[in-house]
């Protein structure tokens, strides 16, 4: 038979799943032998049971009296009992914290006889009245689901008579009154009295607790964090103490060391006369909780020991909720504490020095996103006016001017740091973007054109700020209350908040950048020095390598100076914009004029080779992964609507149409797609268009050949995008293969991007014909959701959110269930076919924390992600393999 | 120890992997008794080995020394024997016919001093030498990789020499010299004699055959068939008989039935004194079947009784090559012979009513292919000049006047036939398409919008005419010669062949639909007679329905005529068309104005309660799946470029811009979408936009409350579109639930659509929710293969299918390994989840044969598609059942 009740004294911290994270706290403090007042927890199977069923399992009733009999024995007092009424209280608490979910009933017990008992026994009738008002409203909002406001008018009301503005002003007989106003409320409101019995109260509202599992806010919750419909809660009754009995009294909140800087000592806050909800509403300011040793030294004494056994316990910053009682210390709650980002990196780094935990378990207590939020540079104290907020699109902190076109930015940025404002960017903007200290947009949200690239080079972002009105031809924009800012105007944007300012806020950098640079030492500060040392454990830890993404030799020297071991994706379609446009414009009108179109291709070579070498040189001695040209081609021409436009107006104006504007038109019409995405790109190209791809593999194998006659030590992996079907690689393969030995170097990997998902259903096949595999999970995530990223998160995805039909977008983290399932299984069935075949991801979740976990998990052999995002990686890798350490993971 | 050669009295046709087709059917031939010249089959497996390991397997040439010396005891010959030479011939055999393989060398065995025994043995000096330069010439050019057109030149030129225009007029001299010279040629061009080794010269045939299994065509066939690359072939060599001895010998080629018709009685070509090349050739005309009765009596009379042998024994129509040497008859080959579609049914139905095969057998000798064939009415012979020839994109005959307008088209064919011509067609075209005879485009390939909307309404469609030139404005289009049509003038389009001709051809209309439509009798003709019973067994044996996809109550009604059991997709976009476009318009323009989106929204009820009630009528007591709207809001509004033109054009001229085209520009541009087909559409339009599905399920339960009060009976089930995630489904039901209860009908299923990847892969949670799958293998195609049908088509379809990347359309035939992969985890985790869910497809390849037998091998419940193919699905799901039977489907 199922034990449904467990007293305190017989849980633990590891049952979590039966008793809740609070219950099972409480119990891990209760063995102790910490001042925990005495209770105990209804498991979460009976929960289940209710749930299933609609009715509590025919046992509760009967373990409940039991264990209550145990608690009124061991405190004293008995439940209703008139003169010594013991009062309870009782929570929810499931396995994982949820806010949606019914929180607390205070002052269980109290009933309009007990109240006199009370009041006797704590000598203070006002206080008595007070927790039975308290009652009546907490009870009727929770258990009974009277609306909350009536009681909330019912108390202004009172204060209005009274003519007094505090709930403290109010007396023991005001309290009397109101407490039979708010019990003819819930009559009025629910039909029926205000229960009285003592046992009703706590039954009801232990149901109560098992009926808000499936209250609306905590299903939209679950459905947003994807915890199981299924888990339950459990439910604690815990005998109450009060902190508001006199100035012998209080109320505190301590911390074993300081969350917010991670330095060694004592820290908190202490409120005499009062219970946690009044610390909670703050209308009394707390003290100091080292000013507890001069209010009451013996409790403060004992406090100090319990966080040291505590700490010592979790080996932990713990955080502790405590009150005492007429100078008697009782513990209500402890659970591993909240910290900043730095704190956690020198906490962990402490805790190792003084030998409370080894350096694998102090790499689990930090994160990449905490590293991440380390390296950005921050803005300090201001004063200049916040004039919008948009959306946080990539963090960091940016001054500079205002322009508002790409050339001219890039032009103005020679001189003086500058700020790209733009309606939306387009892949035109590349230039302007890249000379920009930061990109402020208009429009777009945290996957637009801006927010992407901008992360990918870790420039600050900041997008979609709607407020903001943007006049690009009269370059300026105006912000609400008319500010308006004109082209060279100074704006500073917060890409960590979103926030945008009028003029120049201070800029500090961030000293782990610094240190990842090689411009500050590994030990210049103690946070420095807690990175360096969990970020050299994590890589003497992780089985998994981790590359860069990385376009040009300067942004693979700043990925090997992080740390990378290699490029994992260079795309090589912006070695096709800026002054090659031109050519690639000559490529596509030559259509099927061979002559034309090898000359264009003559053309590209040499800049397509000079390319290559840089980038093998900066890599020298690791892989550096190419990938041929992937985008649709007219996404290298001009607009279709712009064109148009151009050319009808002409038209109409009796404006002679230049011939080549007319030709470039019925190009561009030609080329037009309706879903580009979804067209003529990646290997189709290749397939299509004659000596394109045979171009950049020459251009490749010249490149790393001329590095080899210098003496230098050349990768290379060539990769082929979109591939759906083993044929399209096979076919690409022999031409490649056979530029490769007509330059003469035959030592690079060909192999192919899984992002179709058609490739990862049958990698088994294309495995015969790919040395490599990478998951390029941006399409993947596309093409297997069906929506395209540009179009649909400022259409629907915070709808999305909201509906709780996603947690987090499936572009930020890789969503498991889906698109995971397609990248196991191409790892599984790629592997089986090819045992050697080598695995990665180049998506931008191989710098998302979780997604590298999953990565790990299926077994790839390394993760690739933007320069900026390699050391978040490295720690990342480093704590999965920890994790995953003892089970096997291939 | 493997047995690398088989007598042909060893083998039979069970054999095929083994020995190929060719090699089983000679070995079954020669098992009945017939005379088929004696010889051998070199197995597959050796063919394997010598593949794998580039040389034969050590055992072959032991093993042919014992097989050629029992084929030398049998016909009382020996290789090379200088008085009586035993020929032989050297031919591949695959277990597929394979036409990228080399074919044939005969006379193996002729050499400078065996040429003179068969001279004298066939007292025939010009056989001899005319075979022998055969022999040097085909081995020349199969075996020795010589360039054929130096034989064929080397022929040229004697004839000049000589003066004579024909072969034929060549004497014995000649020829003599011609193989000198071919002989020369050899030696010229590989360096080495002209093997004059009777043995080495058949091991070098045979090690040709080997090769020619991994020659260029042969690889390239096999990819576009997808037959695997390691099955080899097998190698025949038989000895050689010959038909050009004399007047008393001849070959012909014998059918046991009429092919053209299925008429029982003898059918064939004879020609005296020839070999089988000859007849190929045509270069003499052949004498029908039946003289060769007068010829030569005996050798007719043993003919037919073998012929006799064989349909008995083959229980079909066999096809037949023979030869007659010198009186003696010889059984080349046999088949089952190759016949018309309406040949098939006739046959198959004839040897039913002969007792030689069961109706279940029977079924499987007729495909819903020829079904399909024998649907549309075709052209009967005429004199209309043919201008042009495009994609043959949905087979039919139709006729009519030329109007280029669709508006127009629907206006005009009230009064007349209409053809639409069109460079491209659009959703706007609707109208013209549903009023015309057939649809004429210049542009688009066979999965364009003209030709995909024609399939589905089973209209006549020749798109891609690309020599055409179609002046809209103009009003005409121009052939090649400058033949000009204009609107008005009739033109006549073959969809079937893809011909378009000037002037009216006559139409002669299909039987068998006309037996569908109820307006011509099962038993008016053969044909109808044969299809009625053959369709009826089917109906009778399988396991899977067959509804139709319908979105007005006219293709309902066709749709149930045709034999469907319901509406497996009904579309409700089309209702959005037409005279409602302004109210959707207003609809979308509302935006956030509620007021004016409820206005909207109301308006649209009634119209859309109407549309229901209709096809609820019309499919009375059988299930009707509704979809709910689907393609992204922009498609109802004009074009981006054309009315930004159209405002441009108004601002340069000085003229007014009319404030609701910018207030359209605006919403344009806001709706525009980079990839429409991945952006704001199906559930997440349902999802975004307040009321807009849920006045869809209002509109379909109040009529189908309506329906039920008349004493009807709807079963209606809802389909939610593009769903990926169970959240979205979730939501959407328990709003359709809600409306389903305040109308007070709560009877319709709610379903899903399994279209996006992502959906397959989550099936089992789907399931949870949905009462109903419906697989869309459009879009599931669409996103699993990551390209869009219009936009790649054009692009790069053709260029796959000649590289072998696709054999067929995966959009034509469903892709097994990649989408059909999908479709089966959905299928078995859905029904795994929730066993008695309901499952089906609603795509295109719900018609197509091949994709009918997955959908019953996955175990779907129906299968669903355009009103015309319904009786095509009913065939080849009664065949799918047939095929499958004994095995577990489910």
């Amino acid at each position: 038979m199922p034990k449904y009740v467990y007293d305190f004294s017989e849980g633990n911290r590891d049952l979590k799943d039966l008793l809740g994270g609070k219950g099972a706290n409480l119990a891990e403090m209760t063995n102790l032998g910490l001042p925990v007042p005495p209770g105990f927890t209804i498991t979460t199977e009976a929960c289940k049971v209710y749930l299933d069923g609609g009715r509590e399992p025919a046992e509760l009733a009967g373990e409940v009296t039991t264990h209550l009999a145990t608690l009124e024995g061991a405190i004293g007092r008995r439940l209703g009992d008139p003169e010594h009424p013991l009062l309870v209280s009782v929570r929810s608490g499931a396995k994982f914290s949820m806010p949606g979910m019914m929180d607390t009933v205070l002052n269980i017990g109290l009933n309009d006889v007990s109240v006199d008992g009370l009041a006797k026994q704590s000598g203070n009738e006002r206080f008595a009245w007070d927790s039975y008002r308290r009652l009546v409203q907490m009870f009727g909002k929770t258990v009974l689901g009277v609306d909350g406001e009536l009681f909330e008018h019912a108390i202004d009301r009172l204060k209005e008579q009274r003519g007094v503005k505090s709930d403290l002003e109010l007396d023991a007989g005001d309290l009397r009154a109101l407490t039979g106003t708010f019990q003819s409320i819930v009559k009025e409101q629910t039909g029926r009295d205000f229960p009285t019995d003592p046992r009703e109260q706590m039954d009801l509202a232990i149901r109560a607790v098992f009926d808000s599992w499936n209250g609306d806010r905590a299903r939209l919750y679950r459905r947003q964090e994807r915890i199981p419909a299924d888990l339950g809660t459990a439910v604690n009754v815990q005998a109450m103490v009060f902190g508001n009995l006199g100035m012998d009294s209080g109320t505190g909140v301590a911390f074993t060391r300081d969350p917010a800087t991670g330095a060694t000592g004592v820290y908190g806050d202490y409120l005499e006369n009062a219970q946690g909800e009044d610390v909670v509403a703050g209308i009394r300011n707390t003290r100091p909780l080292q000013e507890l040793e001069q209010i009451d030294k013996p409790a403060y004494d004992e406090l100090l020991g319990h966080m040291r056994t505590l700490e010592h316990h979790y080996r932990d910053l713990c955080d502790i909720e405590f009150t005492i009682e007429r100078h008697k210390l009782w513990m209500l709650q402890t659970r591993v504490g909240k910290r900043t980002a730095g704190a956690a990196f020198i906490i962990a780094s402490t805790l190792v020095d003084e030998g409370l935990i080894d350096l694998d378990e102090a790499l689990t207590r930090v994160t990449g996103a905490q590293l991440a939020q380390l390296m950005f540079p921050k803005f300090g104290e201001t004063d200049a006016p916040r004039i919008a907020k948009g959306m946080n699109a990539s963090p960091g902190a940016a001054v500079g001017v205002a322009v508002f076109d790409s050339d001219r930015a890039e032009e103005r940025a020679k001189s003086e740091p500058v700020i790209l404002v733009r309606r939306e960017t387009t892949p035109d903007d590349l230039n302007g973007m890249i000379a920009a200290q930061g990109i402020l947009t208009s429009r777009g949200g945290k996957t637009s054109h801006a927010a992407v690239v901008a992360r990918g080079m870790g420039k600050t972002c900041v997008c979609g700020a709607e407020e903001l009105d943007v006049d690009l031809a009269g370059r300026k924009f105006t912000a609400p209350g008319g500010v308006v800012v004109n082209e060279g105007d100074v704006v500073s944007i917060d890409g960590t908040s979103g926030a945008v300012y009028v003029g120049e806020v201070e800029v500090v950098p961030s000293p782990v950048v610094e240190y990842f640079e090689g411009t500050l030492a590994p030990d210049a500060d103690p946070l420095v020095a807690a990175v360096h040392r969990l970020l050299t454990h994590a890589d003497s830890k992780r089985r998994m390598k981790v590359r860069a993404n990385a376009d040009t030799p300067e942004d693979a020297e700043r990925g090997r100076r992080f740390g990378a071991q290699g490029i994992g994706l260079c795309r090589t379609e912006h070695m096709f914009l800026g002054d090659r446009r031109q050519l690639v414009e000559d490529l596509i009108l030559a259509g099927d004029d061979e002559a034309a179109r090898d000359a264009a291709l003559q053309a590209l070579l040499p800049m397509q080779r000079a390319d290559f070498a840089g980038i093998f040189e900066a890599m020298d001695g690791l892989p550096v992964t190419v990938r041929l040209l992937d985008p649709p081609l007219h996404e290298f021409l001009p607009s279709l609507e712009d064109l148009s436009v151009e050319i009808a107006v002409l038209e109409a104006t009796g404006k002679p149409v230049p011939e080549e504007r007319r030709a470039l038109l019925d190009a561009v019409r030609r080329l037009h797609e309706q879903n580009p995405m979804l067209g003529l790109r990646g290997v189709r190209l290749g397939l299509v268009i004659p000596g394109l791809f045979q171009l950049q593999v020459r251009a490749i194998a010249e490149a790393a050949k001329m590095r080899k006659a210098a003496g230098g030590d050349p990768r290379v992996e060539i990769m082929v995008p979109l591939v759906g079907a083993v044929q399209e690689l096979e076919v690409i393969r022999e031409e490649s293969e056979q530029v490769l030995t007509e330059v003469g170097y035959d030592e690079a990997l060909i192999g192919t991007m899984i992002e179709v998902p058609r490739a990862a259903l049958t990698a088994a096949q294309i495995a015969e014909s790919a040395d490599f595999f990478s998951f390029g999970t941006n399409d993947l995530t596309q093409m297997g959701w069906g929506f395209s990223r540009d179009d649909v998160e400022a259409a629907f995805f915070s709808r999305y959110l909201d509906l709780g039909i996603f947690g987090v977008s499936p572009f930020e983290t890789l969503d498991r269930e889906g698109i995971g399932r397609l990248v196991r299984i191409a790892c599984e069935e790629g592997r089986a076919a090819k045992p050697g075949i080598k695995l990665g991801i180049c998506g931008e979740h191989g710098g998302d924390p979780d997604s590298i976990h999953f990565c790990d998990e299926v077994g790839l052999d390394y993760v690739s992600c933007s320069p900026f995002r390699v050391p978040v990686a490295r720690l990342e890798a480093g704590r999965a393999s920890i994790e995953t350490k003892g089970s096997d993971t291939r």
